[in-house]
């Protein structure tokens, strides 16, 4: 076993990492280098915290570093690792506070150091703040709450841009939702990216698609003014860039770790970094295999950084356990609608190469007797002539959305839609009309898979 | 093909088997016998209009037997069918408005007859008018609202009590719920369902276990006085039995069809009566083959009705469709929890000799700082060694027990609990924490099954 074990970032997947190592064995030395203040928490709440669904910001950490610490890790933020020597078994680091700098020695090395947020290339949008981090949420709601403007723009329209939307809604601001796309949610195929569009327009979020964002502009002073867009200047109070993530590889690269056709560090199933021995990656920056287009991907999802940090982190201290890779699940609230998506869409199956057939049904999440029954849309993607499924979309009111988990273990296990029709799902009037959802668009995607030849 | 089908039963497998049967041949003469008023209606949802959820009971009927004659299936309601004759290939008829009697040639048959309440073999028991039909619903609450009385009892404590207890109390009721076992919710293992009586007795009903009901006492006028059970005598204006159904089988058995162990017809996995050519059961009257347990059962419900119907009527029809079995998957509301199972519970395993490693969770529905989060308990249940999941519980407040579909597909398709806790499921806040409790549950399941060996 390893003497000294180095983790870079303290987020999702590098703290999984040091706990399941702190775990596996207790005498492993175990250093993590944060660069911010903070570890694990969680970005995906950072929406409802921006919305006013809480106040305390402290609710989005999971564990502080002084309890990681108290758990013998030593975690050390506001410091920077600056370069990897793979040969040399040393990572270079910078104290931020103190502008030290130093040699850290490690026996094995797990890279966790997340993702980075992609600006549009566009005049001043270097100038807007970002909102990812607990710090920047907490002094954008700060600005929101001190500042009587009311108008905002977010420039991308995924699940985070829509979350932020409707955040600032909540905050009573006039909302405009720009995307160079033709869709909102690239993630869904069109007609369901509709509904979801409909749900934003149906709060007064006003949604702006084919539109290119060509300038942020600033008040002299700092703060924004407008953006300018291939339709017009739009006035913005408050800008939000939600225009995508990338994996933060630039020191596994110059290390030499090697980089995935995804752009995200190259990792086996282990989490190892092939052929450099003792060396692992984990989290947003890594790649994922993915079950269904058969090729690594690049998703960032703290689900899959917990796992793939946890695995790493077993593997680190003599364990041998498999990450079995991704399948594109995901889920979101927007609006009145809950959305959520599994396997590969429609286009995503196109761009693939593989022959599917489609159906999608309306339904009600309710007996339509039952109070509070309301609309669910599902769509499945099977392959042409087996009729296995390999993806599938939900919209609806609440109640609909975690439903793709059980899709997924469908598209996990390689069920056949004409099996899945028949399958013993449960049933009562609270929860759905005497046949499920799932089992009607089952039985209509069999349906268009026999008729398909 | 056969130029005349005749279906015994007008309700869910009978209907789903006429409608089947029409759809797959235009020409067939179908004619459906049924002894009472209507057709299909939703059983599952008469808790809620007596609770006073909706006040039209038409909106639990399905489709009208007019609307099956629409469709040109020749439905006679009100019409018993006295006898089969399986030689002669009829069934004798009796008009039960005008006391006429017949008889009818059949080609092929199906039989669908339901069940009927077993009512507990205590005196006065049969004076309590039951509450399992449309007219039944409405008459039991047109009593319940023309009375001032303010005192129930409901015998049984299935969920069909636990839904008509709350069904009750939503109505101002003092409510008594009593019973023989020692535990409320007989599908469930004894921890989970003690969460369920908690939640009962959180509304107010008052939970009586371990006790025996000796007698149904009435006033000479008609109308329930009192229950007396072995705690000694309880005031009881209403009085519900709840106390279970079994299969509609005297027609069956008088004719010569087989029953199965569990004591319904005995069918093969195309529905038909083995050994009888041209003849079908289907629904609550009928055995399924229970894919965890390996042997027949007779679980009544709708959706194994509708699915078990709809195959007899393809069949009719020249089609080869087979029913895959159940696995004893159940969903309810039961005040403020909602409550799930399917494969097998603990104790079934026991019973049946399944070696199996159970273990149990509590968590939350919903990240811990987004509104509305409550909590929700899993236990599943894994066969020792290899660790494939047999079973699964779920206990909480709303968003929980659809999950229990995700549990469904694991258990049907043999995944390892093992597997499932790296599986790819959703993650939002609204929904979970970071580890859905479905993956922390099948974690904690997996090292359970590697401690014990």
């Amino acid at each position: 076993m390893a003497d000294r074990l180095i983790v870079i970032g303290g987020d999702a997947a590098g703290m999984s990492a040091a706990a399941a190592a702190r775990r596996g064995d207790p005498e492993l030395e175990i250093v993590a280098f944060e660069r911010g203040s903070r570890t694990s928490y969680s970005a995906c709440g950072i929406p409802y915290f921006v919305g006013g669904l809480f106040d305390d910001a402290d609710r989005l950490i999971s564990r502080t570093p002084d309890e990681f610490r108290q758990a013998g890790i030593d975690v050390r933020t506001r410091t920077e690792v600056t370069a990897i020597d793979l040969e040399g078994r040393t990572v270079a680091v910078r104290d931020l506070d103190r502008g030290s700098e130093g040699d850290e020695h490690f026996d094995q090395l797990v890279y966790a150091t997340g993702a980075v947020a992609v600006p549009p290339p566009v005049p001043g949008a270097e100038h807007c703040e970002p909102v990812r981090t607990v710090d920047e949420a907490q002094r954008f709601r700060a600005r929101l709450e001190a500042s009587g403007a009311c108008h905002a723009v977010v420039i991308g329209s995924g699940y985070i841009g829509l979350e932020m939307a409707e955040a600032l809604v909540l905050r009573g601001l006039d909302v405009v939702l720009v995307d160079q796309a033709e869709q909102v949610m690239g993630g869904l195929d069109a007609e369901m990216a509709a509904r979801v569009q409909h749900a934003a327009e149906g709060v007064g979020i006003r949604v702006l698609l084919s539109t290119a964002l060509e300038e942020v502009r600033h008040h002299a002073g700092g703060g924004a003014r407008s953006v300018l867009t291939s339709e017009g200047e739009l006035h913005a109070d408050h800008v939000v860039l939600a225009t995508g993530v990338r994996p933060a590889t630039e020191l596994a690269a110059a290390a030499g770790l090697r980089l995935g056709e995804s752009g995200a560090v190259s990792v086996d199933d282990r989490q190892r970094c092939p052929g450099i021995n003792g060396v692992f990656a984990a989290g947003d920056c890594a790649e994922s295999w993915h079950r269904v287009l058969r090729r690594s991907v690049n998703i960032q999802l703290g689900t899959h950084a917990n796992k793939q940090g946890r695995i790493a982190g077993v593997n680190v201290t003599g364990g041998d356990l498999a990450f079995p890779g991704v399948i594109g699940t995901a889920v979101s609230k927007i609006c009145r609608y809950e959305v959520a998506r599994t396997g590969v869409c429609e286009r995503e199956a196109h761009e693939a190469g593989i022959d599917v057939v489609c159906a999608t049904i309306e339904d009600r999440t309710r007996a339509g007797y039952y109070p509070g029954s309301g609309p669910i849309w599902v769509k499945l993607v099977a392959e042409a002539g087996s009729g296995r499924l390999l993806g599938g979309q939900i919209v609806g009111v609440e109640g609909a959305a975690k439903r793709i988990d059980v899709l997924a273990v469908a598209v996990w296990t390689g069920v056949a839609v004409g099996d899945l029709e028949l399958f013993d799902l449960s049933y009562a009037p609270p929860f759905s009309g005497v046949y499920d959802p799932l089992l009607t668009v089952a039985r209509q995607t069999a349906k268009a898979v026999r008729e398909a030849g």
